[in-house]
């Protein structure tokens, strides 16, 4: 249920009926969009009446019901309006968010040593990356594969950190490892394979670092968002949703199907920021240009690229890592799209 | 197996090899490149071996096998080079190609009426739409759904034709229609559920009108390219693949999925021009302008695009078509990305 | 929509009623069950009103509507009642239904020559097989793959059936073929390619043999009844419905995924009898054991398996075929379970 | 890589051998087969000649490289034997496995209260279950759904299996549970949205209590058998392997699509004992019983039946949920089966 001010409500009335709001049990959530003022409204509602509530307050413009399964993450729940997600790095506050510049993310599958994670760092860095990704812990299909460095490896990512000024995105895959991470990383990663993992969801939730929450690989798009609305209930309003692929019935050419329809999806559903990983979406770094081109036509909010120095010789994925230089010939064909789109920052790439 | 020619092999060299493979139980092709010739050959080749036939002549360059399941369809078979579909129109002849601009086709989902068919003929025309779709023969899911009005409908689509001097696309479903539907049509349209009808692709190789040939909602890519050298196989090398979305487990919010990294996989697998079709891939008109953007980003060669000019009182699939009015804005702001790609002509948007 | 008539209705009071139906632009179906008879009414009857229509006669104890989309295939539109299909064979007439034995169909994928199928034919037969399945026309993927032998594997067919008494399924791929195939074919196999064929469906609805359906590898059991409805609706009520596994994302270790559960699903939703195939289902032979007694004891009507003299060198589908050795085993120990479920014929296995 | 040794090896040379093996840093484990003892070994032998191994000793009968990428929960590791999994329950121990009796576990979706638990697992106890399924922790796809009364729900499984009888398997969901939840379950269960909750995997392996692996929804066979690797790898042999329905593209009348092709696949690739959910696979209390026969029939080791005492109040999954009397019906239906076919305990129902 949300409560939707008149413009020009006085900041004491607004704080007023939030104070009834607990009172009634529920737990109010002061939104401050561009013209007006809503109060979400998460708790037992479905027994009372929008009228009724109504009458709380002459302020009042009207009260909705959110029909969706999912509250705090429905774009009725802002009353149409986007959220942005903020977020701290060395070089500056980055905002992800349908208003903004689309944001790169880019960096290898997993850190193996700080020579190729501080390379790839600045490398990425001068092509106009805002955000380094690389993996410390690392899903991996066998147990013999490698599974990253751990510990030793966030000590790395904090080093690619100082040098290039870059944000940090890296995975957490254990609820025992999340404050550890949380330390290091600038957004904490919930992988493909953890997205309906529910106790590491409410345990990110409640922590203040913003989480990139990854599609399952057969996730519904509605699974996709109650699992952001984990995340929310428990505290954390800041998730960006990360479409990789999904899983059908023909893997011959491509890992994953990239299911860029979840863009005109999402943004009728959800608030949240979208982010569309073409690398594991497609598996093969041939194929990354052109789904990279299409997402941000498509009006994706960010990217995420895996780059690696010397992909034939990475330790995991290197089959769909670009080299540095390959990525900066395509963030200069992506901006051949997103500039006409006013989707582009007016100099993405920064002087290294 | 191609045989690749020197640069500047005479003409009568060619044909001399061309008849001695045919001797030889072959079939040759002959494709004449930008700079090189290649014959295609066609038959029992698994028992030759290429160096032997590369002695035939000092004027072959190289003998190659095409390690593919599909042969003339395959990409190698041409050397790399993409192939064009040319369709003779009233307005004159329009090129479906990798290197040509972007083919608009649309047009409603069944021809209703002769004044609603000329009428979206018309509008579509004047946004820059170079052919109208329109359905004669409908599959329906139901017997008891309108099934088209069939032969009839064939004169409505003639005289759309004349009145807005469009190519015609339309569908066949049975043997026993190739030749009365390839009177009026420009390109006969073989659908998803008739992907691996083998009798109709043989029938529709074996005539002279191009072929569009929608993708099986549960074809692979490589069933598909199958499909389309069925069609080669028979004689008709003018095929156009139209991309119309997959079925996956998730079909709450969109009819199917569609699979735009098609593009980039097709691209290096096959030399046959590309179209998606976004109201079929998604099912809902808000949703096809966002898919149109990306697959042009993408880099498909053509769009198609159901509109119909009342689509809530549409005789079927009004959910996913657009307006004649959203249709020419949509088309503007194709224009906004398609031109700094070079896949736009220079003045799409005819005086009407 | 259906009218439930009162026991012991009179004859006449029946046909007058169709008559009144017939009068009111319906099509009536009169359906003779154990205890009442039922009319099923086809047409526009969504405007009816099922208390008006009672009205007609004191002999009518309900009037039903039927809520499914598929009308006459509904188990709703014989009130509850499965029906039987009868097929005639030299060796005596053969239900398919669900108060009936098991109907074992075994056969190779597609017909070699006289010997083989000749041979496999009574191999069959004496292990206890009522039909021979064999293809004349197959739908292969490649067209450069044996496409069977066509008009002449029709007559090697009619030959097998004579020498063995066993009736023929065979596949119909095209409408042009449907008449040359029903001379020789008891049963007329649509393929699961061709099962949203429309064309195909209306002429074998307007035959008069009987018609097996299989599922399309991606149809929804719900398109899939329909397709039976299409059949159904053009004048046919002898159809079959055959699962044989449909496509998921796993095609690793089988061919195709079997989904035994259509068996209880298509039993709440349909009259029609079923066939599981366990041979396409899988794509191994070492997997058809396992499946087919599966399918006994979740309920299916018939087994369609494949069975070939040499499978390691047929022409197509080897790898699904079990020897006529392995078929006679697996008849053995498939009546260890068919019969204590009072599914199995008294005397399975004749002599030779 | 594995040894197989011949018939008679003293124990002292296979202890010899082991202690080599450890040497050249492989880890041994030896598994005595009815025949034959066979020494696993696992480690970097991707570079190990065979027939160099074979020289250790003249009591060696052949040296065997596994293909599979799973190594020790390949058939080849134990050379072809399966493997029984023993749990030791208050009526004794019970094993599972392919030459033992169908194990028959039943009960709630969740724990609700100690009396509905205790009712439940008495009743199924007396129609033949071995063991009690209860949620404590359940995995929902709402935050705002029931979630499981979590630790009280622990004791209210401890007074069940002290009431009853019967082991106990729950499910476990955060890494931080497991071992308070071993202290009270006889199996641990890892639900298939963790299946690739490597973090929890690699924490069950290292525990004593044996584990239920539920196959993830969109998991290929091989990712499964992966996943029961990383517990092997990590100390426990003792995994079961429990398909529950995977994801496909018809979702309209049952939940999941439940794969009984499994079973075959499994015994061919596995030595692990499996076990078939059909509630969970169909998701409707009505298809559960004719799956569980086609399972029984297929060759499941073991069957999970969600039985409720009032399913039309569940607070979860009712839908799916037997009754205790349709549960006990349905357990005198599967014996005219499982008997004939050896699987079935001579007197499987004991006196209340």
């Amino acid at each position: 249920m949300i409560i939707v001010m008149k413009v020009g409500s006085p900041e004491a009335e607004i704080s007023r009926l939030c104070e009834e709001c607990t009172a009634k049990g529920l737990t109010p959530e002061k939104i401050v969009g561009k013209h007006k003022v809503v109060i979400g409204l998460v708790g037992d509602t479905a027994s009372m009446d929008p009228l009724q509530l109504q009458e709380m307050s002459p302020w009042i413009e009207e009260v909705v019901r959110v029909e969706q399964p999912f509250k705090r993450a429905s774009r009725e729940f802002r009353h149409g309006e986007p959220s942005e997600v903020w977020v701290d790095t060395p070089n500056g506050a980055v905002a992800f968010g349908e208003h903004h510049p689309v944001v790169l993310v880019a960096g290898p599958c997993s850190v193996e040593n700080e020579e190729m994670i501080v390379e790839t760092a600045k490398a990425v860095k001068s092509s106009g990356a805002k955000f380094l990704r690389g993996g410390a812990y690392k899903p991996r299909t066998s147990p013999y594969s490698f599974q990253g460095h751990g510990e030793s490896a966030l000590e790395l990512l904090a080093a690619a950190r100082e040098a290039s000024g870059l944000g940090i995105i890296t995975e957490v895959m254990d609820t025992a490892d999340v404050e550890k991470i949380a330390e290091v990383a600038d957004v904490l990663q919930v992988g493909a394979r953890n997205m309906q993992n529910f106790a590491l969801l409410k345990k990110v939730g409640a922590q203040n670092k913003p989480v990139l929450l990854k599609r399952g690989m057969s996730a519904t798009i509605e699974e996709w968002i109650m699992a952001a609305e984990y995340i929310l209930a428990a505290g954390n309003p800041n998730v960006i949703l990360c479409e990789r692929g999904i899983r059908t019935f023909d893997r011959r050419y491509t890992r994953n199907t990239l299911d860029l329809s979840v863009i005109p999806v999402l943004r009728t559903l959800t608030h949240l920021p979208i982010m569309i990983d073409p690398s594991h979406g497609t598996g093969k770094s041939e194929y990354v240009p052109a789904m990279a081109m299409g997402a941000i036509a498509t009006g994706t909010d960010s990217l995420m690229i895996e780059v690696h120095p010397n992909p034939a010789k990475a330790w995991s994925d290197g089959a769909q890592s670009l080299t540095p230089a390959r990525f900066k010939e395509l963030v200069q064909e992506l901006g051949v799209i997103a500039k006409p789109l006013g989707r582009w920052e007016s100099s993405p790439v920064a002087v290294a």
